[in-house]
């Protein structure tokens, strides 16, 4: 089958073997699967992942253990644990340490005509979200994983920091949740696209609030300029939510998280019935998030395209 | 008077003018002043300071618009704040964005015959406190900080990285509050100190613990090497708490802290009502901390002496 494999340096359009599910997973076809800025960190050196790329799919199975499962639309989870560990046993097995991550670490991802995943970390697409709309599932329930760890109050001055894929989904997200959401932002068409759901933005040029104005700042810039922008604005005992990951170290003194004796707290995959229950009610709206759709064999440009400034979501398109 | 001067590039011992108490403040004789390892990273350029460094101290108020206070030992909270801004309302005094701080920010601090703060800032020592132990009220209060914001849970497995001034003190805090503490550190004889309180102590260069083994890892080294280790034992999902301020930015990237979705939590200054009844009823001892006293006129000496590798608390004698 055809597959986005990278090896290290280059990512290429190879041939590879059909991959065998293992006991208790289902092989998929992939119908779409989006490019998200881990995928362009991955391709620069983060995690050191080699293999199949790609972790934001829809697809049909086409082979399950489960008959019922079989011709169904999915979306899938891409923390494969081992079941078995404290952590898993605890309800977190998102951070098993025994795991692996589709596309990310020790699993090969979706970026190629079939995948496999186990049973329980597949969803079922509902009729009324599109397959396009489905690859947003992933990224999505990612954002909405903020809500289930700050219990966002009425008073609360609430900065996004970043209008990129991610950001937009949080926007949204967050929108639900608070009056007093500021997103702040490098393009003007990227916060456009917020204002259309009523969400207040500003230009990062034109950001004049007061220092540490905020109790609560979220940065999903993907890029380390983000967390210098957040803890500028970021009130004491605030809290500073991170959700970019990128490659590389950058200088950084932790003194004002102690001064200021600041929450910050990581934050990663979240919860895919959340995610899923937002699109279908159009509680989110994915659809003006699409830069562009391209074939699988056109996978050079859609990468060039995912990296341009101005573009959000590029999504590939490997089967019918 | 007397008085050790930061300048921005070097400490002198100088005589300056005595210092006028504002309306609500009191003039203070200070007997003794402690080195911290804030004062030392003071000197290399932290918070950009100039004036009369020194915020640990025990003094005689002599004069004071309340005469109760007038002739007793006293102690000082190290933030002055303003009294009427939202933060100092909410009972966030110590995050009043117009404070100044003691030695610190655009206060003169206590290495001085002479200081002047706040009657509000104001602590008596008990009687069964002596004069040298009460210099340990500023830090064992910060120590005590980590109390105020986490929950420590019974299975928490506790590491304090650090076996410092400040760690000595949050060791002893800390045992009170969890059995499952252990502390590591890279000096046998500041170890063996917490050892007679029956800490369990692990060099450095022994530590064997798993990889994000602990629920909760205290940071008290007062160095960015202390922040690696700690990243490496803490948990998914764990209490990452920073005590630690120093000059100068360090390489760093944040993606651990996001993809193990840490709570990381900075820690400053701390309750001293708290810290005066553990030193009161003999929770915390701090006399075997001491590693020497020199009067102000051998400061020179002092400050040495409290940058070797196996000095904990000097203390500087300014009056009797």
């Amino acid at each position: 089958m055809k597959a986005l494999v990278f090896e290290g340096r280059d990512l290429h359009l190879q041939d590879v073997p059909f991959p065998t599910p293992g006991r208790h997973e289902a092989l998929i076809r992939v119908l779409y699967a989006g490019i998200c800025n881990t995928d362009i960190e991955i391709l620069k050196g983060y995690m050191n992942f080699q293999g199949i790329i790609g972790h934001e799919f829809v697809g049909v199975v086409e082979k399950c253990p489960y008959p019922d499962l079989v011709g169904k639309t999915v979306v899938g989870e891409i923390n494969v644990s081992c079941g078995k560990c404290e952590f898993c046993l605890k309800g977190m097995k998102n951070h098993c340490p025994n795991r692996s991550v589709l596309g990310i670490k020790d699993k090969n991802g979706a970026m190629a005509e079939y995948v496999t995943l186990p049973i329980a970390n597949l969803h079922v697409l509902p009729p009324k979200i599109s397959h396009l709309e489905g690859v947003f599932v992933e990224p999505l329930a990612a954002a909405c994983e903020i809500l289930e760890q700050i219990d966002i109050q009425p008073e609360y001055r609430v900065l996004l920091v970043g209008d990129g894929k991610l950001a937009q989904l949080i926007a949204q997200v967050l929108r639900h949740h608070t009056q007093n959401l500021t997103v702040v932002g490098k393009h003007r068409n990227k916060l456009k696209l917020m204002e259309e759901h009523d969400i207040r933005t500003v230009l990062l040029e034109n950001l004049d609030f007061p220092p540490k104005y905020f109790h609560m700042v979220v940065e999903a810039t993907g890029n380390p300029s983000g967390l210098d922008i957040a803890l500028q604005y970021i009130r004491p005992r605030g809290f500073l939510v991170l959700k970019s990951t990128y490659y590389g170290e950058h200088p950084f003194n932790p003194a004002q998280i102690v001064i200021d004796e600041l929450n910050v707290i990581g934050s990663r995959c979240g919860p895919f019935p959340r995610a899923i229950s937002l699109l279908e009610h159009r509680e989110v709206m994915v659809e003006s998030l699409i830069s562009g759709i391209f074939p699988l064999e056109q996978w050079k440009l859609a990468f060039q395209k995912a990296q341009a400034p101005n573009a959000l979501k590029i999504i590939l398109q490997i089967s019918e």
